[in-house]
């Protein structure tokens, strides 16, 4: 099996890219690890580390910051990392493509040069959020700002397929976000969607609210681009905080700073390991016509191999044919009983 | 100064509302407090508390119950608390209405026999958010699923006008809620609100991101009651998950018990009081003709003294009055040049 990186992908990147993929090299060495970007970048990274057994690179000079404005950016640039990437996917020269690049670079890349699988409307951006118990597959976490009932829809579809495909997750429980648990707590465009994804087949539980987030009440929750980012984004703010807290916490007189020295290394490192994004790596970009997944800005080298490793997952899964298969045998109807979609 | 309790609002009412209301009438015997509810089940339960001077009363014999449909229930329960409570604010006979109960049957209530202030196109539900310095203070959340660009302008001049007068914060900085920082980012709604606030006399930021909640970047953040209430919610669910998580961090070995058993009574009771809602006992319905507050359906009796504190703070900071003059100050324009609101 095939997976790219995008060398050039993440806020510390290439060092820690490059470290990232000798480590899933030798953790996954089932996995071919193919490196996107500038030869003379990579060579000089390479060159760091001794123990590996070399990488097939493919040559990429330009690429897209993360500062760069996506939809622009991966038209001018057509020799980035990203785009190289999606072409060879598209040629089905690679089998799966991860990056801690740019989301909307990757999202705009995938749709131009990818394509989307017959019938989804939207990719969504996703995130596997880790809650008390395990995690749970949020979508739509950024790619749809504003969305319709029946692009909500298809998060559930695609959602459902990728918990119980990749995540390995049988029946896999989908609630879709909003402001009360009850059937009729909604916005307008919840209430209609509801409606929508009330007639998949799947195992919908109807409303999720935002503290089921956290109590990992559902295998997936659905939401739009707007609303999945501000939570995401909430939870990162309140994970700094509550660091802030602790730290706080773990001062003023001897005893409490005591208590601090013995969980510091002790306690701490597991309930980081339970909350850190690193754990988890990528979150795919779904309804693109190819494995693709994105992790987050600040991957740690430990993230990149993991976001290697999940790219390896879906591949195994066969995520993208059971959308496509998904997509196919869906029928739904509106209120009067017309087909839509 | 007179402010009314609501004696049956709440998860845990009568027992912990009467005793919120005897800690009270201690901690600020300033206060004029008045018992609205059920004279029996008061007298029962203020002959369990021998320290007090006693209260006046005022009999309400129904209760409007956290399951009831919040505007069916304050049409046909008009001898709830609830309603006798803003009838009373109406006349002028309290300065403040102070709840724990049902949320949106204050809001109801509030509308039907209070009135909202001249030119507010909808009230708004707010909270005082705890970050890492203070508290942001975040309204509309849940309120108004659905709103308007000119909603969100309303609940940014109120919110401003509160975090002023009330917080006693000089040139609060308000912000909205938005799924990027830069001007730009947002759904439709927020692209419209935003040029919205721009023309109002408030210190207005542009657009937070959902980190920016936990860190306190802002004085008021301003959202819809759909995004709002999910925000809220997914912070109390990460709050329910982060403390499992100490818990299981300081199990397993003696050290790390050791670790837990110091830091439970000195640290945690510091990032408990950094981060409860009891300490803030109540948030204002804002836009509404009168001092309304409410009170988490969980407030302990502390948190019922703080709500109490709250609402006079309210009342001695004129605060309906300013955003009456407010209101009446506000010209906006769209983008074509007219005049809106």
């Amino acid at each position: 099996m095939r997976i790219a990186l995008d060398v050039m992908g993440g806020d510390h990147a290439p060092q820690v890219t490059i470290e990232g993929a000798v480590m899933a090299s030798k953790a996954y060495p089932e996995i071919e690890i193919i490196l996107i970007g500038p030869e003379d970048v990579i060579e000089r990274e390479l060159a760091k580390h001794k123990d590996h057994n070399g990488f097939e690179v493919v040559h990429a000079r330009e690429v897209i910051e993360m500062t760069d404005h996506p939809a622009q950016a991966v038209k001018t640039k057509k020799e980035s990392s990203m785009v190289v990437g999606m072409q060879l996917l598209k040629k089905k020269e690679i089998d799966g493509f991860f990056s801690a690049g740019n989301t909307g670079g990757m999202l705009a890349a995938g749709i131009l040069y990818l394509g989307r699988i017959r019938g989804v409307k939207r990719p969504a951006l996703s995130a596997l959020f880790p809650t008390m118990r395990g995690s749970t597959f949020l979508l739509d976490i950024g790619a749809n700002a504003d969305v319709k009932p029946d692009f909500l829809q298809q998060f559930a579809l695609m959602g459902s397929l990728y918990a119980e495909r990749v995540l390995k997750r049988p029946n896999p429980t989908v609630a879709i976000m909003s402001n009360g648990e009850e059937e009729g707590k909604g916005n307008e465009m919840v209430l209609e969607a509801y409606q929508l994804i009330k007639q998949l087949p799947i195992n919908f539980m109807g409303n999720a609210e935002g503290r089921d987030l956290g109590l990992g009440n559902f295998d997936v929750i659905v939401t739009d681009g707007f609303t999945g980012n501000i939570v995401i984004k909430t939870a990162e703010g309140l994970a700094t905080m509550t660091k802030a807290l602790l730290k706080d916490a773990f001062k003023g007189d001897p005893l409490s700073m005591l208590a601090g020295a013995l969980f510091m290394p002790l306690g701490f490192p597991r309930v980081k390991k339970a909350t850190s994004a690193d754990e988890i790596g990528g979150a795919p970009l779904l309804g693109l016509n190819g494995v693709v997944l994105v992790g987050h800005g600040s991957s740690s080298a430990y993230a990149i191999q993991n976001g290697i490793r999940a790219a390896r997952d879906a591949v195994q899964s066969n995520i993208v044919a059971a959308i496509t298969e998904g997509m196919s045998q869906v029928k739904v109807t509106d209120k009067e009983g017309a087909e839509v979609g």
